[in-house]
């Protein structure tokens, strides 16, 4: 299956099924911009708790925030964003429409990798670069990446104001609020899930490249001397985490980012790069940023932020690592990697090969026929009795039985629970006994109610 | 206890235990944004879930959404947001500072409910109202709420967008995706949660009145004829949630919202105020929206948002009820309700009675002492074994056991579970028992360890 067409595809089947929808898709849409449907809250959910699950409850030393999008502007000043969080573009000296200059020097095979914005600027001459609609290009300038607004209380006095563009200063912010309320012992991190924006000039590859993202992430506060043994162990942590969502170790790459290409607070950084049908590209991060960011909170706010070792009573200033998760790229990198086409029983399918733990719909439970009342009357009992224990269980008597199997198939359901004239005792052994499918293998197996459910239970 | 330093004592522990911290504190703040801490997300996620299985996961004809902040700005126009999302707003002469004419009429002693903007400027003259600082005040003007950016990809020609200031119309814009997705029929919903922002001049309250809120809220779809039998199915609803929450029926108020002081959309409108310190104020509504929001969008984006019904092949325009919640609002509630001053043993203690449900720690273990390695590593086993299937548990070996305590009391951990002597043996007939303390009386007893552990899990 060619690589851009399995992308058209799953694009197609979140549209057609209700995972994602294109944002404001009844005014033209708004380009970047994505609404999840059922079932993509559903599974986005699922690989939220998952992480917290892993990163935060299971561990002793990790504590949740959840900070404001809002943030005072002094907050980008010290942290480099004000001064440095751009794009190199150029537009078009027809149209105006802006361009990213880096991508339009990698469509013409000349990487811009390192390119100072003057060398992006003769690379685009010297390579006879036009714009996609074929003219001429302006310079390259930068463009600050981050959404402004203003908050007002004084007439013609309103303070500009910025969309955060990442979650992370959020809990550098906060960090003199933790170690006072909760004295913890370093090294320890602060974790939280959350919106950011960008404003990106060309959104693109689906739900890859938006303008309203969500990250999940986390900073871990250490001691200088330990970075390098604490960067391996998130770095294998992280490896974990990737193949506990069902990831094959073929479809990630750890980049190395060389000097002088790391973001500028960064000692070193690997990214973590998934297979999507677009390219390998980036999926999470892990970055030692030093003492970058609280430094600069300190110098900016003048507030004292250093860490008193309980111990030694020595005055530090910790060293962060930051393993960062692209949450809408790990639901795009889940998709990818469940997206199956198959054979069963002779006929094409499409199916969503989700572990059972991230499935939206744990189960579907089915009356063999519709218009059979004692059939139907038996199905709700069972489902109903599913749903108070699991909710994310649904109802289909929709069509015929194989009809219901490929559209629980084309979402992922792991398993398919049916109620037939044998549960009824058409068969006096086999009474009260289900047949439950697998959606995999398409096989069929008895079993009785509540081994079913436990077959259930046993997937969340 | 006076109500306003309720207020304030909340306030105070908020920031101390680590529920809410103020936003960008260490910038002086930025009016109207909080950072929610370890057991604030914990207390926030507790109401979430508990919001999401009642009116999602556990009915069939409700469907979750998760829309993007950022809409195309015709959204805005179609919904009366460009139009009338307004505040009153004077402003000092002299210093120029913005207050609201509602706010400051009130302060004065003058009802401003129904009153024009010429009105309310009368009233402020007539009245002799000066600004806080005891100045004259201009005349009042409408000032709209919502905070504007822009998105851009054309030189010179960025589109304004706003942030949204209501979830709602997600869930509009969305409902052609949805029953051309589900097939749902009537009635349905569509619910979700998500940030909102609004231009508050004067956030107030604590965590009430912000510039970045979040909201729970369902669109649920009906016939028109329907409406008054569904209001007052939801009316109940709404009632029995709050219930679940440990709001006493003494301090929820329903108040009808008369003719002409209802939002443009609604005919009728039932405001449920809760007993916060500061006042009786809004927690939530119930509104009948008519088909106001799907007329408009119909018209304003010319597509057909017409629901065909399945049985009669009839094409209607579903009118709406929306039932809201607003998740501070319920935080803050939840906070009021459990806050307690009691004495126990002779001792003044504060602690907070929330619900096991709601609780962020649902217990907390302790070695009765720190320096004895056999009780911690019996204390130890107990906790892993305990946090392996609860992980809102939390170790404490801070102080002597009278302090841990207090301060699980003032985070409201329903459950202290004290491993002593006699669990390791020195009584034998209690070998492998701990103590269970329980949080509201102050009352221990004695428990095998999986009784212990069983009684935890009774309480999530």
């Amino acid at each position: 299956m060619a690589a851009d067409h399995r992308m058209e595809k799953i694009v197609s089947l979140c549209k057609r099924r209700g995972f994602i929808f294109p944002g404001s898709e009844i005014y033209g849409g708004l380009a970047g911009t994505f609404d999840y449907g059922p079932l993509g809250v559903a599974l986005k959910k699922n690989i939220e708790n998952a992480w917290w699950r892993m990163f935060v409850d299971a561990r002793d030393d990790m504590y949740g925030l959840d900070s404001a999008i809002l943030m005072h502007p002094r907050v980008w000043e010290a942290s480099g964003h004000v001064g440095g969080f751009h794009d190199p573009l150029v537009s078009d000296e027809k149209t105006g429409k802006r361009y990213r200059a880096d991508h339009l020097l990698e469509e013409a095979g000349i990487d811009p990798s390192g390119m100072s914005l003057a060398q992006m600027g003769e690379a685009l001459q010297s390579g006879g670069v036009k714009s996609p609609e074929g003219n001429a290009l302006s310079a390259p300038q930068q463009f600050n990446m981050m959404f402004k607004t203003s908050v007002g209380s004084v007439e013609g006095g309103d303070m500009a104001v910025y969309l955060r563009p990442e979650t992370a200063q959020g809990m550098f912010v906060n960090f003199k609020n933790l170690v006072d309320t909760y004295h913890p012992k370093l090294p320890f991190g602060m974790a939280q899930i959350g919106r950011a924006f960008r404003n990106e000039i060309a959104p693109r590859d689906f739900i890859f490249r938006v303008r309203e993202l969500e990250i999940m992430e986390f900073e871990y506060f250490i001691r200088e001397g330990q970075w390098e043994e604490q960067f391996d162990y998130w770095r294998k942590q992280m490896q974990a985490w990737f193949a506990s969502l069902g990831f094959a170790p073929d479809d990630i790459r750890e980049v190395e980012i060389p000097d002088g290409e790391r973001a500028h607070y960064s000692k070193r950084t690997i990214d973590f790069h998934y297979r999507y049908p677009h390219k390998f590209d980036e999926l999470g991060g892990l970055a030692y940023r030093t003492d970058f960011d609280l430094k600069n909170h300190i110098a900016q706010s003048g507030t004292d932020l250093a860490y008193l070792d309980p111990v030694t009573n020595e005055k530090v200033v910790p060293h962060v690592l930051e393993p960062t998760f692209g949450l809408g790229r790990h639901l795009l990198a889940v998709l990818v990697a469940a997206y199956t086409e198959d054979e069963l029983g002779g006929e094409l399918r499409t199916l969503l090969k989700f572990p059972s733990h991230l499935a939206p719909v744990k189960a579907a439970v089915f009356p063999l026929l519709k218009n059979k009342p004692e059939l139907v009357a038996k199905a709700r009992e069972v489902y109903l009795e599913l749903k108070k224990e699991i909710p994310q269980v649904v109802w289909d008597d929709n069509g015929n039985i194989g009809k219901r199997y490929r559209r629980q198939d084309e979402i992922g359901t792991p398993l398919c629970i049916t109620i037939d004239f044998d549960t009824l005792g058409e068969k006096p052994e086999l009474k009260d006994s289900v047949t439950v499918r697998d959606r995999d293998t398409g096989a069929q197996k008895r079993f009785s109610v509540s081994d079913a459910i436990a077959r259930v239970r046993e997937g969340i």
